[in-house]
């Protein structure tokens, strides 16, 4: 029973280490899953070791500060690039030399396995070693190494079926004792006098270093690494078990493996992959585990909110750490061009229809915040790849933030997505709105010619229109959008709703000029506007809709940008249903007293009171 | 280790026998949640023994039905509602005599618990019954029993905390044997003498039994029913183990209970509770397990699909058996009137913002079919919740699809939702179609007029407009409507994109019409029209978005439906984004050959190629 079984397990407030060799941005997103199965069944604290490149270890440190798991300790190894470069492949085998010399034991795993089973379970193993094995490994299950497979087909060396290492306990402390290095280097060297290459990396180095020293390797229950390679014997394994405990994706096939009990695999599989992270931020039992970083503070802050304050949501909403998997799609960063911009912009998951027009409007970089559930995450990815439109674009970044509580977190993904932004300036725009097809080519000129990379410090206005019909033919110049308004067929941006929003742009002037020419602030100005990547952030406590932009805006003009309203500059807003979400301007009042708290009497002038009243052009 | 474990549990191959006593309709969706949790751990068949009322019966048969999960069979137990009624609270006292009497023994689960780990541990339990014990139960985890928490607090008589009976093991042929049946009811006949009446239910009464024969009782370890009642004392349980069993949610609060550890208990209710219940469709290894009803034969038709097939994700996609929960919402059914009419449409999750204007339009019954992950089930029940609007409706039927495959299951949906119209007459509407405010009332009047009760086959045709602006006034009457046909603020519905859709409803004759007129069917002709309830089903083949409804029109036809145009009927077309998902039309052509083979020469007509072309009127 439980309790038995319990008893031969470490103890609940036992670490147990975990290495994962993590390198690339694919790898990034596989670690993932296999991280959030071992953390569904874990009873114990993990200390997670994890071997990575430059690409990967940026997107899971971010990812791992703002998850916040209790009882988890990602330590990220990070090994230089140019040393190991292209040897991730041989990275297992140097894991004693690498890791700290103080630990003694550690599980060492690929990406592509999921758990099934408390890893603790796993852990218990190494009780089983006798004094001189130093490694865990379960059989490979397939004949690859029976050398058999095809004409002339020559495997490396291995003890029969040979082991597959894609699940290892490796005891640390003795393997550095036994000299482990020189032993792997020696055999390797000696291999490589008569094989080519490694046809299975580091793999077939261990099986080579265990055929001449099979007192080294402790076999494991086949259970603990149920391979689902083409043409596997696994089930050989678990037919006989029902108990499964780690699945092993080790076809290139992945997901899509012929088996005959491909469905149940693969519904492991995806149970994890669509799993809400946000639910293993839960607390272990029995086990006193130190707060994440930052954790105790946001408790602190959270206990104390009043649940009757009627802005009981939006300061909750306000003070959750949102999840953030920065750069979730393959990406290739610009190269550097001192006036190059960067749309940026958030939407979740019902304006992704809006991306491909995007892509054909804006043909420059962007960086994008996604605000979606890890399942809505998979669906996102389908999208892309199903989509040649989206999927030909290596300079868009998409930055997942995953969804938690009740209100859209507007401003923090925006500034997520700003963050992310490479280039030196950036066009800080929404997804509804779609570019002059010429804006890209116009706003680098733009910048160029007003000398705005120099001492200048200003925001482009970009003059914003609407679209009240869902179909209607883009303007492609000026001259078509002016004739377009003329007709009635465009508006100025919510020129019925909330015409205060874009007043100060002067539609009038715009119409007219041939210079970019300066605008002063007025209450409520929202323009859409370029400016560089180091401009103020949004101010994150505005959460749902209502006035997030305009509280900006403030922020630009409090810090003396110059507002330039470029003449041939525009972009159009596309009709959609109203969205689930509801306008709240209830924390307007809250941003004024700060604005004065940190700017003083420059501030006074944005209080409603002392604002003129203006009458419309 | 694993192997140790397996060996003290029930062989995979044993049928493990769980009865829960489920009534009304809140109950039929918690237990949904349990049953999850239950089968995501099992790895044995379950035969669930569901003691049930007509409301959960009809929604649960449906949803096992549709949930087609391998190794499990619910056998509903159908308690003739006037017999019990009101005392579902001590039918767990009955069940050694309703449940079939060749069943020895049996797990008795309350519907509000979650498990942590495999039902089997349980079950193997049993196994450490002395001769003499006959219940298995967990000890109660507050101070209830012991009469104290209160001044004058009586509770009914038990052994020190008593026992909490959420989780039951029962004996259920010693309990025969023992002549349970008269020992429980001299027990409550006496008790009753003194106290009023039960405060726990059929709890109180087990408790005064075990008080009374302490030798009946096998106490259970207090992990398998970890009581999150107010004031529980479950913490001194559940810190020492650490390795956790069953949640029982038995405060009135659930999940909004206070705890120092709710976050953790409520995490694992979350999980269960979005938990993609498809993925529990997976095989268990190790026992060879009868496939569900059709399983066997949609499994051989999968099979044979090609996957190189262009239309391979269609057919695929036809052959998915859709999961149902059915009046996933409170509802009461509307009282039988001759000429009624249900609205019946489906929606997915980015039109729920047409719920509340839909209820302002129409304010008869509606029969609605909503395709949802289970994650947006219940994101969907908490918009219905925060809606004044929506609560307020009783007559409004939410039927939950859960989304399985990637196509949109229209024409499923719509079956689904007609299916449950209670009303002699539907109308056959979408969900971005708001009806004129008079209408609901105008066709009971037109039904009742044109003597449509007797022998009169007909479709009433409600002519259908489109506003291409997402912000209108919508028309108030006829008149109204013909000003803003005439001002150019509305259209026919979809007069630029496909007039072909609607021409047979001549708008011009329309206009002036005064009585219903008699249209004739024409190629790709989909009005929107009220018919019997009894009308043909959509062709379920229809997915993804395109032909769908001119194919049912064409049933219609075929049927020797008339087409009746009404004189004062109309909806309006509300603009959306443009959805996901493509239209399609690749299976028009097979549909047209099945017409053919089942109507045969009538079926002609309707073949694109002997279609004479029309020129717009």
């Amino acid at each position: 029973m439980g309790t038995t079984l319990r008893a031969s397990l470490p103890k609940p407030e036992v670490l147990l280490h975990v290495a994962i060799v993590c390198a690339g941005l694919n790898s990034s997103r596989e670690v993932v899953t296999l991280v959030k199965s071992m953390l569904f069944y874990r009873k114990n604290p993990l200390h997670l070791h994890l071997v990575t490149d430059a690409v990967a270890r940026s997107i899971l440190e971010t990812l791992f500060l703002t998850w916040m798991v209790p009882a988890l300790a990602p330590q990220i190894s990070w090994v230089p690039n140019k040393h190991y470069s292209g040897l991730y492949g041989l990275m297992k085998l140097v894991l004693p030399g690498v890791l700290p010399p103080g630990l003694a034991q550690v599980i060492v795993l690929d990406t592509d396995v999921t758990f099934a089973a408390d890893i603790a379970e796993l852990w218990a193993l190494f009780a089983s070693f006798s004094d001189k094995q130093v490694i865990g490994l379960v059989e490979n299950q397939s004949d690859w190494y029976l050398g058999n497979l095809w004409k002339n087909h020559r495997p490396w060396p291995a003890l029969g079926r040979g082991f597959n290492t894609g699940v290892i306990l490796l005891w640390l402390d003795r393997l550095r004792h036994a000299g482990w290095e020189r032993m792997w280097q020696l055999t390797a060297r000696r291999e490589l006098l008569t094989q080519p290459a490694t046809s299975l990396a580091d793999q077939d180095i261990f099986n080579a270093v265990i055929k001449e020293h099979p007192g080294l390797v402790q076999p494991l229950p086949c259970v603990w690494n149920v391979q689902l390679s083409d043409h596997t014997l696994a089930e050989r394994c678990y037919l006989e078990a029902a108990d499964l405990k780690v699945v092993h994706w080790n076809s290139p096939k992945k997901l899509r493996v012929k088996n005959k009990h491909a469905e149940f695999f693969r519904n492991l599989y995806l149970t994890f992959l669509g799993y809400d992270g946000n639910l293993l931020r839960r607390e272990l039992f029995g086990c006193p585990s130190q707060p994440p970083r930052g954790a105790e503070q946001l408790q602190q802050s959270l206990a104390q909110l009043d649940e009757e304050d009627p802005c009981f949501e939006f300061r909750q909403q306000q003070l959750t750490v949102l999840r953030a998997h920065l750069t979730f799609l393959p990406y290739k960063p610009p190269p550097p061009r001192p006036h190059d911009v960067t749309l940026v912009a958030q939407l979740s998951m019902d304006r992704l229809q809006m991306l491909e027009a995007l892509c054909r409007h804006w043909p420059g970089p962007m960086s994008l915040a996604l605000y979606l559930t890890d399942a809505e995450a998979q669906q996102f990815l389908h999208f892309v790849e199903a989509s040649p439109v989206l999927s030909a674009r290596q300079d868009v970044a998409y930055h997942v933030v995953y969804r938690d509580g009740s209100l859209y977190p507007v401003n923090q993904l925006r500034n997520v997505a700003l963050a992310q932004a490479l280039t030196p300036y950036v066009f800080l725009s929404d997804i509804d709105f779609l570019p002059a097809h010429s804006l890209y080519g116009y706003l680098r000129a733009s910048i160029e010619q007003l000398g705005l990379g120099g001492l200048r410090k200003a925001a482009l206005v970009v003059p914003a229109f609407e679209s009240l019909h869902y179909r209607f033919s883009f303007p492609r110049s000026k001259a078509e959008l002016l004739a377009l308004l003329d007709a009635g067929a465009l508006y100025t941006f919510r020129y019925h709703e909330w015409p205060q929003g874009h007043l100060p742009t002067d539609y009038a002037r715009w119409r007219e000029a041939q210079a970019p020419y300066r605008v002063q602030w007025a209450a409520d100005y929202e323009p859409y506007v370029v400016v560089p990547r180091d401009c103020p952030r949004y101010d994150p406590r505005f959460v749902g809709f209502g006035w997030n932009k305009a509280a900006h805006i403030v922020e630009l003009d409090v810090q003396e940008y110059e507002l330039l309203v470029l003449p041939e500059a525009f972009a159009v807003h596309l009709p959609h249903t109203p969205s689930l979400d509801i306008s709240r301007f209830a924390l307007k009042e809250e941003f004024h007293q700060d604005l004065s708290r940190r700017y003083g009497a420059a501030a006074l002038k944005y209080l409603p009171a002392l604002q003129q009243p203006r009458s419309p052009a």
